[in-house]
């Protein structure tokens, strides 16, 4: 391994970025030997005290927890512990741990919902699961076997099932979450972690229907960049995203468009993938920033892309991952072909845009008549929730019982 | 305010970074409200049950700690609680506090020594408070005074002022750390933070005499930005460099020598800045990366660079913080005008290089006779230990009594 290494390294005029990509995704960690992370050996101890329960308007995102959660401990010498679902509780540190000091930490964001039927479905957890072993993996904290996690949170969210609400719009956000707890100073990777997962029941992102945000475009502060931890989910990527988003906020908009480069190629949103659709001649472009390091790889965003493929006339649209700037949105905006632009994630679903400050000019984004979105936001936004509450069977709804 | 910001967003073919410096360090944060941080509100609690001391050959760093910690709660309606030093305990916390998720974390390293006389001296906390301020207020965490965190750490120090050995070389580890704990999902600041110190003795770094070290130059993980954070002591910068370094050590190397962009800019080693000795004609130059937003502030740095400044002849020495690339130092070691090259930091204050991999070619630095260490190297871990030590007075000795 070492000789393929080094001649990878000595290559090549290949951009430092795609270099990158090469080589992290193809390297090969130490084998993790110990035991696997096993839904077989679950215990749980469940509460003989439960919370109660919040009026469902009353509900804050990530506020209110359910009554239990799921912990995993890991450690190197003996691999996945026993998962075990235990009440909702404190948890207890050395104040030297490692997750304190150096960041390693990482997590997903996914969704519980229940149906018209009262059967409980989650969106696509294959992906999160994915998504979270590659993250893990970066900052050498350990993988898992994706189906035992999805089992072992299937299992937390039917115990607390009743925090579900019944009422559409509403869902229990789930928060797997993984710290290294190695209780010593040295930067190393850590030798041991805990994998948990908490649960918050969250109301509609729109209670009164849709919001169209004003976004501040930013390139003095960059979020990510090739060669970087940008598309991981990491906590390293979103403290640094506050200070600029506060700044933003002072001048009245709710949200950071993430700029990158000298060119202004837009990447992010906030916290969100963003979709453009642009007018070239007789046809429409669905456009979004394509996965080359920068850019989280967004579950929402990966739905919208295979909807929109699958679903719009090939005649009518295409559909591009693809590079484009600042100035492109710009310039349409002013040509008049500029049609839509909206975020997307688990939180929102979508998140439509309305305007777009850069350098201190507005350039505005159509809305449809009357409403406070464009048509593909809105569109999107119901066939991804048609799936979600199970009105339509589709192979990314993950029925738990 | 608003309008000042504007301007200079829609001003300027200034080059990103240049804006990012600009703009960040310009932003005034909004005003702390509530109670400052002050020593005056001490309250001490003392261990009853003291933990025995190892001997000091058999410290590891940052393995063990003291029988105190110091710990100072912050909430954004209050302000600044009572400081406590309390015996060395665990922190219970929600699994949905912030730190745990999105990175709200920063730390300092610095050490407190004893002397000949048996005084305990920090080493220019002064730095090392001032950084931290800069580095909370980035993410959003409150800041402090500076001299009021100074001497609770004083305080802390004295009362455990048993655990520092006494052997030169030996030490005691103080990491100043800020966590935010606010225990919600939404991204935002956090509402309250719990600032700690927690204190380790440790062994000289090089206890048989210096030994040089072999770096691989990594171009195809990118450690720090411009725009970025990678300026910042943050929890953030860490993990991400994890797996690069275990690379390296797959391939024998030590630490990464971190490169930049397609020049290849010299910036960092490991954990460390990094310095090297040139010689151009009749002079000697001594380099290091300049403070441009893409390297850390480090003290060591800092303390290398007037030292040298001033002690050096000038007849004889360029001293200069400025760009350079991998490819001069390679050029320059097959020309015979690379004379030295070495890490500055806190724990191993100089660490010599003696060899640096890049794209899988050997670049190799020379050391004195029969020694791991190159003159400068050598020089100035001297000269910075007896300023530490106290055997030479300097107004960068802070003596606590």
């Amino acid at each position: 391994m070492l000789k393929t290494l080094s001649r990878r390294l000595s290559s090549s005029a290949a951009k430092p970025q795609q270099l990158a990509q090469r080589l992290i995704s193809s390297f090969e960690l130490p084998e993790q030997t110990g035991a696997p992370l096993s839904v077989a050996k679950l215990a749980i101890e469940k509460t003989t005290t439960p919370k109660e329960k919040l009026a469902p308007e009353k509900l804050v995102f990530g506020h209110t927890f359910t009554d239990h959660m799921l912990q995993v401990p890991w450690s190197a010498s003996e691999g996945w512990l026993e998962p075990k679902i235990v009440p909702y509780q404190n948890l207890s540190l050395d104040p030297a741990t490692c997750v304190f000091h150096y960041a390693f930490e990482c997590f997903e964001g996914m969704k519980a919902y229940r149906d018209n039927h009262g059967k409980i479905r989650m969106f696509r957890p294959d992906k999160n699961m994915e998504r979270m072993k590659k993250t893990a993996a970066r900052i050498c904290l350990p993988t898992f076997d994706s189906d035992e996690l999805t089992k072992l949170i299937a299992k937390l969210v039917e115990l607390d099932s009743e925090w579900i609400p019944s009422n559409r719009g509403y869902s229990l956000y789930l928060r797997p979450t993984m710290i290294g707890t190695q209780a010593s100073l040295g930067v190393n990777p850590p030798s041991s972690a805990l994998l948990y997962v908490i649960m918050s029941p969250v109301g509609p992102y729109y209670p009164t229907g849709f919001k169209a945000v004003r976004l501040e475009a930013t390139d003095y502060a960059i979020r990510a960049w090739p060669g970087g931890v940008g598309d991981k989910k990491l906590g390293a990527n979103y403290a640094p995203g506050i200070l600029p988003q506060r700044m933003a906020a002072s001048r009245g908009f709710q949200q950071n468009l993430w700029l990158f480069g000298e060119e202004g190629y837009v990447t992010e949103v906030g916290t969100m993938n963003a979709f453009f659709v642009f007018k070239n001649g007789d046809k429409k472009e669905l456009v979004t920033a394509p996965i080359d390091g920068t850019i989280l790889e967004g579950v929402t965003r990966d739905s919208i892309l295979a909807l929109a493929r699958e679903r719009f006339d090939p005649a009518e649209w295409d559909i591009s991952e693809r590079k484009f700037t600042m100035k492109e949105v710009a310039d349409r905006a002013k040509a008049g072909t500029l049609l839509e632009a909206f975020g997307s994630g688990t939180a929102a679903v979508v998140s439509p845009i309305k305007e777009i400050n850069w350098h201190g000019e507005a350039v505005n984004v159509p809305l449809q008549e009357g409403k406070e979105s464009g048509v593909v936001a809105e569109t999107m936004a119901n066939w991804i929730a048609e799936i979600q509450y199970g009105e339509k069977e589709h192979p990314w709804s993950y029925v738990i019982e």
